[in-house]
């Protein structure tokens, strides 16, 4: 049987003395072979279901042949989830500078085409592994700037030096109200057929600030450049974000699916030597590009009518919108549908918004992920 | 068809200079016979369910043969719904002072014993017709102190101003996650009996600060009072806080069930002459003072086992307790239950919770309504 | 020279599991003599001042003669503290149940009475003894409450047993922006001419949820109770609430002028050899109930224009109202005075409010310290 | 005299139904041949002092000979105004979705090349008219996205619309903790010599999204290009940010002080007949990258040591940091000091601060004004 060992990082500390720490359970089979793994859960405070998939995940490994060192950390963002506010957790941005834990991690903007051509004598190996080093050199640079970095920085950029060193990286969030859905990049969409969710949105390979493009862009640019050198280079690392279904919710039994959905990806990339089977089910996807928002056309009571995660066709409802400061004209009541068929993924956790909240995220252009890539219209 | 009037109250000024306007909708019949009503809703900002049977209620009433004057007033708290804090409401609390906005009302402290001396000769509805003027009176010189009053105390006393003219005052609030209840006083226990309300809290007659005390503590006291003379006076006004439900939801076909339970009690009382038939249900009832609360034993991911409105008995879990800092020892995951049986009423909105979170409210020696008085034990 | 022990009370769990805690610091004389003292600081987030006052103390008290037990507990609140919202600390109440941290404190309901009959035979010593215990123990059994304690109330509690212990207590607090002053109890009043604050509140002996109230209202019953059966008891504890200037403030050296006038008072009760002479300065006095609030009147911008801790006669300006959206109007721009004379002390944070918001407080019936009691209007 | 017109602009809904509006104040000589001038202010919601600035400017413009249209928009964010979080106003960012309000400007993106290439027949003044048709067109559109628009870009488009208009755009802000600095854009830094302010910051021409580089940008894009072509054009238009030291505040002399800088440069530009001399001060300026941010680099007690808009050399301390939990250590008070010669110029507004917070933003590389542009190093 696998134990994890555990260790905790200093990701901070607050007004108080008090230090941020984090817990990292890490799994470090004797010869690992395998391809490295990394996976963290709860950046935004209130998305806690990743933190009960990472549970189930590893009473899992415990009993697995690993191949790899496996490295997971739980509650990946403790500001974020001890910020309260009222009776729900304010956990999606920086309560002080209002920007979004998510959208910290560093883009290193050395020179990729100068350090190409200072290490292109390497093999595809020492190549990757030399690289790997730059990546984490920079993020120690960037901790140790003589005038400091912000506190979301600081989270964000020890995050990236633990995801740095692994191959193949998990980023578990989860929507607001939401069905099961993930990011997943083009270059490695084969991937997206192994998890149990049914929703994928086909991200470009560029860098937004998230997680998971932190991890894989540097290695995206990097297989490009060589292209342009007339060199073939993988893509050496893959990561994910995968958003398990609503926020402020636990559910362990809904866990052990997504653990295997997980575990059937590791298996087929050889991190554990047993075969897991990926759930059968229709899965679909669409380009990030129509994955896309609706914004409440006025204020109002919300009723959200669409189920999430069922295709919408123009003629039904996705919400109705309820005036009682208009009782007795015309807009005291209506539903609003919108004018293309979709897919609602996502919508706003409260039923009371203001005009302009953002209150349907919808897949549109959606194809079966084994159709990929889509006839261009 | 009846229809509504429709005007504005002006209960503030935001900073901006803004007027902060409560619609009030009010059905007055010809020569009203019956006692007048008065329905407000969404005093807490997150608990919209309120508006939704206002708005059904409405659309009933209009089509009744009416006999009383009915108020409503939905949107009672604008600056309670208005406030927000990333995607929730922060509504229960005035964000700048933390008092529950729900805890305002004015206790007037005039000497009843005095006031009866004084009017004690008036017949039974003069005397009523006297009270109550003595009561809006109060609140006016309320809102007219010369070194002003706070906002919510403003708020609370311009609602309590339309409330004092009522016979019967509805108060519409929800709970957290929650299913239905109310809150009713000892004296009007037999109205509980008409509701579509499954769960019934029967409140002292005192007064802790809520809208239904204040509106008929005073009028209880005098009942009280007359009767150490030795006069037998009716509680002129009865009074309910109606629980409908969870926050942040609106629900149309809930609402029509929920307008219907309140239809049943005011055709009860005469409101409308047609005949409501209340729903069939069985209804529990159990002392305030065994209303418990169970607060958090240690920090970590509660999943909340315990379904809403079910008998708990005391082998079942509540909820189970995830500690991902506690991985590897026996406090990383562990189920909870109470030591007695119970209804659990309402749990907290969040799943991840600091020590000492409020969790769970859950009913204690309950009983079937139609037993009360239950034995003393 | 003295050296205080250092160790950590742990008063919560955050939801992540991190330990709640917070550093207390001991003075321990061989021998002591003198009566014991316990002073906190910070329990208000954004009120910091209080911990550079303990610094400056502990400083001096290194370099002292020193006969009692001191016992000094800064950043008494770690939630409150580290709780921001935007560029401040939203740390006056808990965020979840919007309740003052400082109205959590149990009022010790047992039967004092009974108690009272049952160790009356004791001699003074040994009944306050006695007396020190139960309300040690009652503190004791709140936190076991085998349904738990809310995380406020954990808090107070916790801090409330470091308190009984001790015969001097104090609260060290600030107001929004504010000159200094503090709350007295009318019993103790011959202490406020140590401390180097010119503004003293006289309290009455109840209990309204502060800390200085736990302290010393137990006792001032005992001793009221004591006197009724004819026997002459002091009240043996004191307890102060120092309000040292405006929140989100550090003034290292307007800390040693208050660490000063506390030692003025320790060295006055003989908790030190050394003779601290008090600073001479005008100390001017108001009943609690005297102490006025002033809230908006309408919304607007306010120019904060009567300066604090001093005198404003009714013919001058409280304050400025600006209205830009009442430019070329009579509102626009508007002056407030009082109808009495006062003395300002503290005024809202901010500088631009809805109607209703609480301006300013000002003393009003204020006489010199020296001449208490005030003679009765 | 000049009368200012007054209307209201729709900027939003709240959830109750409530229009957020904001008033505008429109100068309007009859026969306007000056530059055309657009003034906002507040719209963070704490940033109060702008609306006093322009209170000042309106009693001053109302006696002047004026020559151009003036339209002055106060209050410009009602829901960040409004947005309270205990004492102090939360309106930095859009409490609901983290984002800045002064980050929603819309950066259009048409192809000002291919835009170019069909207009420039015109001559200079036709084609500035047509190119702010084109941009107006542009907002519009935005508005009218049948998917809506969030809120911030909502409120954001509606005060862009009227700041397209102008010729000269001031947008009125204040730091947290501040002394008087302005933004000045690279091609407009002539335009710095005329206001009460001593410390400018030298933009580079982008658009980085805040309010004055989306009024300048396309028109200095404009110019750029046409510079390719071989055509000189102007930069049509001049876009300033004044920060008016500190939030929070009103100050109704120190209004007028930066109301007469504002005149001084409108004069300079003939909006109004009348002379006004800018004040002789000296006024100081470095590049915005050469402004730097400071982080806390541990958590504590900050006492804001560096006096607001004064040299700083290396061996002045900027701040002191008390730990109180570090009492008896090394690390119990410490005094921090930069490495470089720079001028404070704002700090942060709480002084508890955890790890990584922004303390101070300084000024290095500082040269007069009148030495610009400066020697390159």
């Amino acid at each position: 049987m696998n134990k994890p060992n555990k260790w905790e990082i200093n990701v901070g500390e607050l007004a108080t003395g008090q230090a941020l720490t984090i817990p990292v359970y890490q799994f470090t089979p004797e010869n690992p072979s395998g391809p490295s793994v990394y996976i963290q859960a709860n950046v935004h405070g209130a998305e806690v279901q990743g933190n009960a998939v990472i549970f189930e995940l590893m009473k899992q490994l415990e009993n697995t042949h690993l191949n790899s060192v496996v490295t997971l950390v739980p509650l990946a963002n403790p500001m974020g989830i001890n910020q309260k506010s009222g009776e729900f957790t304010l956990g999606r941005f920086d309560p002080i500078t209002g920007i979004n834990w998510n959208r910290e991690y560093y883009d290193h903007n050395f020179d990729i085409e100068y350090w190409y051509t200072k290490n292109q004598s390497h093999n595809d190996s020492d190549l990757f592994s030399a690289f790997r080093q730059t990546l984490l050199s920079s993020c120690q640079q960037r901790l140790q700037n003589p005038w400091g970095i912000s506190t979301g920085q600081r989270l964000a950029t020890e995050l990236q030096i633990l995801g740095h060193q692994a191959d193949i990286v998990f980023d578990l969030h989860t929507g607001p109200k939401s069905c099961k859905h993930m990011y997943c990049p083009e270059y490695a969409i084969d991937a997206a057929q192994y998890f149990s969710i049914p929703y994928v949105l086909v991200m470009p390979n560029d860098f937004a600030g998230a997680m998971d493009e932190a991890m894989f862009c540097p290695w995206w640019k990097l297989s490009e450049l060589a292209e342009t050198q007339g060199r073939q280079l993988d893509v050496a690392v893959n990561a994910f974000t995968l958003e398990l279904a609503s926020q402020e919710r636990i559910d362990m039994n809904d866990a052990k699916i997504d653990a295997n959905g997980i575990l059937a990806y590791l298996s087929h990339k050889g991190v554990i030597t047993e075969k897991v089977t990926p759930v059968k089910m229709d899965r679909y996807a669409c380009q990030l590009e129509n994955y896309k928002k609706f914004y409440a056309p006025t204020a109002g009571m919300i009723e959200y009518l669409a189920p999430l995660g069922e295709k919408l066709s123009v003629d039904q409802p996705l919400l109705s919108l309820l005036r009682m400061d208009q009782y007795g004209t015309k807009d005291e009541y209506q539903h609003i549908s919108l004018d293309i068929e979709c897919i609602p993924i996502l919508h706003f956790a409260s039923a009371a918004v203001h005009q302009g909240t953002e209150l349907y995220k919808v897949m549109t252009d959606v194809f079966l992920l084994e159709h990929y890539p889509p006839l261009k219209k």
